[in-house]
């Protein structure tokens, strides 16, 4: 079983992930022949070469880990962290560690082995985001569970090793620090002035306009004033909300078009760039409420989103030492590019 | 003129680097081709093709910006900082910025086109070290700066853009997040304690010695308990020292020896890896003295130290939306086997 270890100096925890093991030759014979080679087992026809399916829509019907299905959920092949057991708390010293105990599922988006979210039918989309909500909601009641993530990998350069369009899902027994930070950023805010720091981040972006990509009624897309990446973008809900599992369906409809009209500009843009999507939500309240810390961890202060990470520039020893980045595209700029784009 | 912007959310700054724009097409064309390509402007006999010299080593004599030299430092000829003005230090709403004001320098290591520091002869490295810590000391004295960082990108994949043997410099007016977030730790750990995290944590490691790669009488090599990165490794003084600039030069000898082994350690066991190698020091006591925080902020409660991450597993969405890393080789794993490694 896998390891969660802590860093008691950057703050950082790792998953020290014994399960997929790597020795030096795993690493000297290349990357690259992970990715695609032929077989998928994602197609339909394949369903038995992978771990039995979580939940799946068969709008016409047929049987579990059977062909016809348009969206399939399945437990993560070889997974970063372990669904059976407790958690084993401990402390080593200095350091800390439990057993890597949490959820990794992926969602299938399409039987289509090559189909990109920007040419998505919107509906087909809007039934992957209720199932992705639907497997979140599920795993946020898992008492373990501190933190749910909906994250994308597109294209090798963006860690895919798979190419057939999907998404995972990760819980995780403790908040992550990039979450966290967040979260703290947000609460202080609140506190001080009782108003939602993405809120008024928002309100600000739509009176500059400058970095704003699209906007319809409910959600926003940005480039964020401090993007750390060229072409990196931000989706917020134009209405308060900390969590995406309290999104009601009926918003899901509007989160799918702007989310393909999103990745549609950028595959336009960009020819087809590889790109992370991660959506940062409040953490798991089914957790807080019932370990008792309500009124101090209720994260009503959270405003969830999702931040779209293309992956066009190398991250070099500074980004790495530091935390500090280098972006050679001002995000007025990269807005103006995605606001003309041709889709 | 680069720009420093100052994200409320992460707490993060970054600099939008203007006159490295780069539009679309500047990305979809591939990165590769920045990689080489026959003429190298770092050899010798290109003197003039880069921008004059700051400093230089010619044991048998020479004039500045001819050849004969060992060590070479020049300014970066696309820096992601200028030298120039002020930093206007300036609110927009929620955000901060600031003029892309620091310096960005590089040490050309040796006039050979490709040697691996794993491959140097000591006395050269500890000659290209103490060019680095002159360099680092005398930026030091710019009270602009807040942070010098030195850094090096050893192959494409951690984000070298020229191949002939370099270091790069950075000064920041501001403390690189990272950095912050671990004196935050050493002060904390030392307001509790009076104790150093680093020496307390080195005397850990020296007891349990599973993740221990070498050890001489000044300096050890650990794999770090919470690695992000398989055969991540730390360099550490095993004197309590909060600034490399504050190193006698007797202890070079002893840091270039250990680097030297360490990095050919590495080259031997994963076959000359990409790599990246950051140092972390305290900040730059000369501006906090100048500004009279000094009981406060002076970083006595610091240990400098070296960082290598080797570039063997690409980052993926996971780990850029969380900060929370998933490394497939345990750190007592990739000490065993460096310790094992023939050199």
């Amino acid at each position: 079983m896998s390891e969660l270890r802590h860093d008691p100096l950057s703050k950082r925890w790792v998953i020290i992930a014994n399960e997929r093991s790597r020795r030096p030759e795993d690493f000297t014979d290349g990357w690259e022949k992970h990715v695609n080679g032929g077989f998928c087992p994602f197609c339909p026809g394949s369903e038995d070469k992978t771990p039995a399916e979580i939940s799946a829509v068969r709008p016409e019907g047929g049987s579990a880990n059977g062909p016809g299905w348009t969206v399939r959920v399945i437990p993560n092949k070889y997974p970063a962290l372990s669904i059976e057991g407790t958690l084993d708390r401990q402390g080593v010293g200095l350091y800390d560690r439990m057993r890597g105990v949490g959820a990794h599922e992926v969602v299938i988006e399409s039987p289509q082995h090559a189909l990109h979210i920007g040419d998505m039918d919107p509906g087909a989309l809007e039934v992957v985001l209720a199932q992705c909500q639907e497997r979140m909601r599920d795993l946020g009641r898992d008492q373990r569970f501190k933190y749910v993530l909906l994250f994308k990998n597109h294209g090798a350069a963006a860690g895919a090793t798979l190419a057939h369009p999907h998404l995972q899902i990760i819980a995780t027994p403790v908040t992550p620090r990039a979450i966290s930070v967040e979260l703290d950023s947000a609460r202080a805010h609140f506190h001080l002035k009782e108003r939602c720091i993405f809120c008024d981040m928002l309100e600000q972006e739509l009176s500059a306009r400058e970095r704003v990509v699209t906007l319809d009624e409910q959600f926003a897309v940005l480039a964020p004033y401090a993007s750390r990446f060229p072409f990196e973008l931000m989706i917020l809900p134009r209405h308060h909300n900390h969590a995406f599992t309290e999104e009601l369906r009926g918003n899901l409809t509007a989160l799918a078009k702007t989310l393909r009209e999103t990745l549609a500009r950028l595959k336009s843009v960009l020819r087809d760039p590889p790109y992370n999507f991660v959506m940062h939500s409040g953490p798991n309240t089914e957790t807080l409420v019932r370990r008792r810390h309500y009124w101090d961890t209720l994260p009503f202060d959270f405003h969830w989103h999702v931040e779209i990470l293309p992956r066009l520039t190398r991250v070099a020893g500074f980004e790495w030492g530091t935390g500090f980045y280098i972006n050679p595209t001002a995000p007025e700029e990269a807005a103006a590019f995605l606001r003309d784009a041709v889709i």
